[in-house]
């Protein structure tokens, strides 16, 4: 399920099997919260080299509903995409989207922003969605509390976080790989418990959650290090929610695998272009008549095809085909990144490839 | 430079040459007014078949202004399009979107939507700007009346637009084709002015402007017959902002050649979807577990590949990429009834042909 290739101090580099084929590792994910990487085509993101991508249960739930996308066949005919879905619980989308009216043992309560009904959603449901959904890699329901909260409040959310684990685990269906979420905020002791008891569970992969949500870097990267020695080598790591290029290769530094955020994707609608020497926003004067392509030596469809000029030209008048050109250089440039990083990891030479990209960020 | 291959009743079909190629009309030309047909990259576009689009010389003269398109090449190296370009004057907008100060002889006054300044736009600018963006073919700047307005009014109005087209006509630069503008309201005698006093001056071909500004529809149709009947038979008739599929092949049927329309883009992004049975909205509920295509048998990139239920879930969460699909799907069905329309009048068989759309429309 999980091959490990090659280990160049604690990166790696891997393959992670599921139904839908071979991801090879360290691997970024776009975000397709929706059932749409936003702006593009499925047939635009596999062009990319883009081998997973992930969705998420709990919106989808929403709209859709489950239902619709059983009846299509599962979430890939649905979106037309045949290669690797994670899904999300959406414990994270809860906190963060003013969904959550509170949390209780048994589960999510949530007030629904189409009709304002108020829902329950158990760790179950979740496991039983994302069933339905046939992804191909099901994360639990899990509890993501602010960072800035006092030990015994996040103590008290990680136990809640691992009762879940421990009811989803039980309700694996066929097929489908089931990562568990170790939470437990910036207190290496929570981390430590966390992984101990999501360990004897034995879940397919882990995904770390709570980091990067505005604590220290420096934070985020000891704690980041830690949970990593903690768990199995054998089983794959996936940072959620992360981020930034050079965070990437920090955090692959540390062990991590599988990345997600939908940073690139929203910095692109925003403006912002990301390239091997930094990034830079598209709608700076100077560009209006720069008539060379995002990124000089980039071989993706936008650079190939289109100029600063233009797409600066686009984004000035709101039309939408420039959001959709810089979200393919960003997502293009990621692959590229993690390609490269990958690499760089088989030749045993990723501190020296990490130290020439954070020269230039 | 325009060769008719076949004339069946009046319905004609032909092909129009211009620096960048053959252009087979009846031709229906989506419309990039900014420089970009909205939601498609010039790619696209090309791979729907398109042989020809219509930008606008005003629009483009405010943003990205002329100068940057200059510098690119000219506006096929800006977008990245080598087929057709023909660039509308902007007569139209400045009527249509509150940038109007007012007209006299000497030109258009408009209030500049980004800076507020006030600005004169002269005949003799549009020509300058339109050689300058290096479009295949330019229209003439005329004033573009209410048909509301009484007689008097409309042949100030005509007056205004056939001395315009005279200033234009001599700034004709090489290689561009230049088609003039007939105006005249709904009063045959005015059309035929018009007509007359362009025909003298010898355009490359006539565009009718003034029609489809909400008269009745058999108002329409018969200024438009009366009209194309004045016009020389072997010059391209142009029909300017023309509009459902039914109307293309009524007006077909008067001998208009070549059309352009920002309804059947701008629909498709108000989820309307057409087809050779009608137009329906597929956010109706009905489709939310409708697997078919867009339209069954149809063979556009858009019906290959997705399905009602998954565009009318785009839809209604607002995804982008929802309205990208049903824009292809609405420009690949005009090229494929322009096609079929050609051929059937090459087959002496187009009333048939219409009158078979005509029943499901």
């Amino acid at each position: 399920m999980f091959e490990i290739v090659h280990v160049s101090g604690t990166a790696r580099a891997g393959k992670l099997y599921t139904k839908h084929g071979k991801v090879e590792t360290p691997c970024f994910m776009p975000v397709a919260t929706k059932g749409s990487v936003k702006t593009l085509s499925s047939q635009e993101v596999a062009d990319l080299g883009v081998q997973a991508i992930i969705s998420n249960a709990f919106i989808l739930f929403l709209r859709p509903g489950v239902e619709v996308i059983e009846k299509a066949g599962g979430i890939h005919e649905f979106m037309n995409w045949n290669r690797t879905i994670f899904t999300d619980s959406g414990g994270f989308q809860m906190l963060k989207k003013d969904f959550l009216l509170g949390v209780n043992r048994k589960g999510v309560v949530f007030r629904s922003p189409f009709d304002n009904t108020k829902h329950l959603f158990t760790p179950e449901m979740c496991m039983e969605i994302q069933s339905s959904l046939k992804s191909d890699v099901a994360m639990v329901l899990d509890d993501c509390p602010p960072f800035t909260k006092e030990f015994s409040y996040i103590n008290e959310s990680l136990i809640r976080t691992i009762e879940w684990a421990k009811r989803s685990i039980t309700l694996r269906s066929n097929g489908q790989l089931v990562f568990g979420i170790i939470q437990g905020g910036t207190y290496p002791d929570l981390r430590r418990k966390a992984v101990e008891e999501l360990v004897i569970m034995d879940f397919d992969g882990y995904g770390i959650g709570g980091l990067s949500l505005g604590e220290p870097k420096e934070v985020m990267l000891d704690i980041l290090e830690y949970t990593c020695r903690l768990i199995p080598e054998e089983k794959p790591r996936y940072l959620m929610g992360v981020g930034s290029p050079l965070e990437l290769l920090e955090s692959i530094s540390s062990g991590i695998d599988i990345f997600d955020s939908a940073f690139p994707t929203r910095n692109a609608r925003h403006n912002t272009v990301y390239t091997w020497k930094g990034k830079y926003n598209i709608t700076r004067g100077k560009f209006s008549e720069d008539f060379s392509p995002l990124e000089e030596g980039c071989s993706c469809f936008t650079c190939k095809n289109y100029s600063r000029a233009y797409i600066h030209h686009l984004m000035k008048v709101y039309e939408t085909l420039g959001m959709r050109l810089i979200t393919i250089h960003n997502l293009y440039f990621l692959q590229q990144l993690m390609k490269e990083a990958r690499q760089a990891i088989i030749e045993d030479r990723f501190n020296d490839f990490k130290s020439e990209f954070q020269r230039y960020q």
